[in-house]
């Protein structure tokens, strides 16, 4: 400690005048910057832009004539005519190939998601023929496969099903998804018009981990009723893991049908196969990419020749042959249903938003391209909207098919077109193959797809990052799993809010000490070999102080304070005479923390201490000039950084810099 | 600018090697300190601690005898046992005296208030006895004058006529008010008990300026009733200022008295005198304190005489005397009158909560001592309890009666004591005196001591301070005066809420310079003095980095660094190769904020631009090693200052310091 022989000589009180930072022989202060009165109207209009325009969208529209800016605003409506002026033969080839993959993966997804809906297979063929056109002409990605998915086909399926029955209410459960497809997809398109994408961040990563791998794992526990062969009468309407499980070994279990499970688990494994096939040699990513149509087309095959369905191996029967028949009518505009359907569409339209958009992000950064968050909304948001009047349920884009169309050499959006016209030609020609397949491949094909969505790793990475966030992701697992989606998404948001609120409750608070060899200063917690500067105490606010956290903080330091003290006393070194907070954390302070602070100040100069600022940020400053504070505590006692201010209230300590 | 001649000589592209730092001649560059394994448990402990028991409350009982250990128990419920030992004749003295100010000031306000929640008059004197004696047991405030206030009043008024008329209803009435009473109480010292006080520091200072300024105007108008004579049935039952004011100059005007108006209008004048005088001499803060109960004495004394009551001018009437009748079987139990009671009981509970912390708080620190706030709402909490069992509605600190307790020398919470035996007095021997006291009078009184809660000085400081503060504070106000009481309640606390978000949405970022002469970086926005450092752009990021506002913080890096580059690129002068990011103030950052930092990393890669980061604190070092972020972008990116950062990638430009 190299100051340590300076401790006992420097201890008599000392007040600061502007003249002891002017000294000779002292080192260089500089002077604290006194800020410009603040324009209000700057000052909102670029809170306003950090907040809703913060990706600067009309950039490219400066100093343009009109009618470029025109064509801009058109091309910023669908991206399709500014990328499609450098389309060509190659690209072309690369998108077929994807497309043709993509579809191959999709058409046994889209049945079965479709039953996870409590839907007729052709409903999910439906929504893989109109909402990727749309999007291909609207989008920003050029990687995401759109499409019904797993965990929205079974989130609006638990909504639906809350308000109808869909085994004796078909007629109403169905319009009851188109009005929530309507407003899943008003609620994305407003989203995105109004700029409030922001407001899907709000729902943390470790959360949805949380909820992926809970609805993944309620959504493979949903498939053993068509694994096991048990007819859905005799099966629980419930989706948690002890009613489910109650379900498969209670009184049902002499409903189980040995020629169902033999197909199921057969197949199950071959896909398991392939998918660690997929997964060893990444060259090889068709092979799961095409082993669910595989499998469809052998166990269909198998099931016609044997006629196992008679022994009661449950088939996926006709399918309706007519392309997305119109169904606006179908729509509730008024009504208490109307209002279902809103609530339903929200909730559903914001976990198909949150999906889309992390699938949008992790492909663009992996291309080093931008995807923009609004523009992406409203894309999505159209095309649910037209979706629900053509038959389609929510949309979004898939994750397991998005990766396969990256890996397959996807270009454009075109994939997309490429799949849709596969889906269009599948339904209108290829429909009376699919009569005979047995519903139990449709179950091992789900499993397989979904238990991709339990990402294990990204657990362990939360848990070993940060343990609040673990918290979080465990609450929203656990949720789905032993209650419902619903829940477990209520609590994946609280926990989320919880978190941010906890965060501006409680700040950080630290004591600092001097690095030795430098003049800079840092916590000692984090630097044990940092030195405390006798008679004077350094502490570090880590946070904004506003009204949520400025009681908190004036009492924690002035705690710092009491147990220094307590310290030195039972040491008898001197006692502090001076109190630096180090304001570079703090970012901002509202009337409350100004108040907070004057009220410092009151306590210390009873307890005869000075309050000293170091380095408060430009915002804070402009504030705390407003509210008088600087003439407060004298003007001198606010300095560019604390080894300024050290130097300043304890000149003979600092010397050893 | 010192090292405008170093710019063009240092741009050949040069990696960071562990080995520059070390350099011979190169200042001393302080390793960043790796942290140790971090204890989750203690991790845990710390941050249950700091949340719950910040304020360190089992301090004194450390290395204490069993004994002793109960003995403070004991005086950690009751304070009165630990101040009382000290107590002596002096103090007595001064409690003596305002207590029996602050009684001859409580008795009118009583009266009025009851009014004020449809109550009859004994019910507010009821609630001047029994609540401020129990606080005076257990409350750790000296100056707080406990008592029935106008705005929980009004606010109860409102929200328990929403269910029941007290008009046609009036047993209905009373029983839902006493059930709001004992559910505001349980709230409390639920609050307190489970230490979740700072709870109500989300109400925001301003929100709370600006919902006090509305009710003091919602109440004045009110008054309008009494003030004219307008009997209650022809007067609107909104509180709104336009429903009020159409009721008043309406077709009900000829319904205005005046006799009434002659009397009610002097009597205000006198008070508002009074009140003058008060204020221009401090010392005679006596004079307005009690000039109320002098103008019923005198008022009512003149209506006794003239008989005016027979000219309408309304009248007080018979007051019950019997003393605080027990009331626990008027509690609802059950039934849905026990949630309505219930929710009432939180909103009211919570308001006067946030008013009697506001005020402990404001006078502990003008006499320097602490006020444990979840003690508090345990002694308020109990005593609404009680209250509730004996006829006493929701009682809480009164601003302008504690105010005159502090000036009339009040030293412990006898002068409670003292006021409340005052008080019983009159309920049992002086209230036939009430009788012919005109209602007008209490119009009077309450305008006067309504307006004083209007805070134009600390509304134009907010407006100074903190714009978007004002925006809350204006809400509040225009929410009570144009709509109703819970309205700007609800304005109040959403603006507070959406506050905080914006807060963690949308972080703020700075660009970092030199100061010249010192190895210091700052704003250049804040210091225009500060220079770049060619070919290194610095960047400070202001905020924690949280799944909130990660990908904002993400972006908003690389727009600073497009637009830089786009600078430069116009003024032919060389490219960024070094982006620093200072991370002083990110407090936090949890799995979002590292993934974000990932992509960053990911495209500047892409860019030929490396990341390098100054400062992390511990939290944020702990997380990134976790990660194993320091391996991704290399051990030696990360520095202690930036200043190091800069003297590592841009030596030649550090040698100026």
């Amino acid at each position: 400690m190299p100051d340590q022989d300076d401790k006992d000589s420097n201890m008599e009180t000392k007040s600061l005048t502007s003249s002891d930072s002017q000294r000779p022989n002292a080192p260089y202060i500089h002077k604290i910057s006194i800020p410009p009165k603040q324009d209000i109207l700057k000052e909102f209009k670029y809170t306003l832009k950090e907040t809703f325009f913060s990706d600067d969208p009309l950039r490219p529209f400066k100093d343009q004539p009109k009618s470029r800016k025109f064509v801009l605003g058109l091309q910023a409506i669908f991206p399709i005519l500014e990328w499609g002026r450098t389309y060509n033969i190659k690209k072309f080839r690369g998108d077929l190939i994807a497309g043709l993959t993509i579809a191959s993966l999709c058409i046994p997804q889209d049945i079965g998601y479709s039953k996870l809906a409590n839907l007729s297979p052709q409903y999910g063929l439906y929504s893989s023929f109109v909402p990727p056109l749309i999007y291909a002409f609207m989008g920003s990605s050029r990687d995401i496969a759109i499409g019904p998915v797993a965990v929205v086909s079974l989130l609006l399926g638990t909504l639906v099903r809350n308000e109808f029955d869909p085994d004796t209410d078909p007629s109403e459960y169905l319009r009851l998804v188109f009005t929530a497809t309507f407003f899943a997809g008003i609620t994305q398109a407003t989203l995105g018009v109004f700029r409030l994408g922001f407001l899907i961040d709000f729902l943390s990563h470790a959360a949805v981990v949380g909820f992926m791998g809970g609805a993944a794992i309620t959504i493979a526990l949903q498939q053993l009723k068509g694994f096991l062969g048990i007819p859905s009468k005799h099966f629980t309407k419930d989706t948690d893991i002890i009613s489910v499980m109650k379900s498969v070994f209670g009184d049902v279990h002499h409903w189980w049908n040995w020629q169902t499970i033999v197909i199921a688990t057969s197949f199950l494994a071959f896909l398991l196969v392939t998918k660690y096939i997929g997964k060893k040699n990444k060259k090889l990513f068709w092979v799961p990419a095409i082993a669910p149509l595989i499998s469809v087309i052998l166990s269909t095959f198998f099931v016609y020749i044997t006629h196992a369905n008679r022994d009661g191996v449950s088939i996926v029967g006709r399918i309706d042959k007519r392309i997305n028949p119109p169904s606006l009518d179908k729509i509730y505009f008024s009504g208490e249903n109307l209002l279902k359907g809103f609530k339903i569409g929200i909730v559903a339209g914001m976990i198909a938003l949150t999906e889309a958009v992390a699938i949008g992000r992790t492909f663009a950064s992996m291309k080093d391209y931008q995807v923009d968050g609004n523009k992406e909304m409203v894309a999505l948001g159209t095309m649910n909207i037209v979706g629900s009047m053509t038959s389609c349920y929510v949309a979004t884009g898939s994750f397991s098919r998005s990766a396969v169309n990256y890996m397959a050499g996807c270009q454009t959006a075109v994939s997309n077109i490429v799949m849709s016209i596969v889906v269009l030609l599948t339904v209108k020609f290829l429909t009376p193959l699919f009569e005979y397949t047995p519903n139990a491949i449709l179950s091992s094909i789900i499993i397989s797809a979904v238990i991709g969505l339990i990402d294990y790793d990204a657990m362990i990475l939360i848990w070993k990052i940060d343990k609040l966030d673990f918290v979080a992701c465990m609450g929203a697992f656990l949720g789905v799993v032993f209650k419902s989606v619903e829940i477990g998404l209520l609590i994946a948001v609280v926990i989320s809010f919880a978190k941010i609120l906890l965060q501006v409750t409680r700040p950080r608070t630290a004591i600092l000490g001097k690095i030795p060899m430098t003049s800079v200063y840092r916590n000692i917690g984090q630097y044990p070999e940092a030195t405390k500067v006798p008679g004077v105490l350094i502490v570090r606010v880590d946070s904004a102080i506003y009204f949520s956290n400025s009681n908190y903080t004036k009492e924690r330091i002035l705690r710092w304070l009491t147990e220094e003290e307590d310290n030195l006393k039972a040491k008898y070194e001197p006692r502090i005479q001076f109190l630096i907070v180090e304001m570079s954390p703090v970012t901002d302070i509202d009337t409350s923390g100004i108040h907070a602070f004057e009220e410092l100040h009151r306590s210390l100069q009873k307890r005869d201490v000075q309050l000293v600022l170091a380095n408060p940020g430009q915002v804070v400053l402009d504030k705390l000039y407003a509210a008088g504070f600087p003439e407060l505590i004298g003007e001198n006692k606010i300095f560019l950084t604390v080894g300024d201010a050290v130097h300043t209230c304890s000149p003979k300590i600092a010397h050893d810099v």
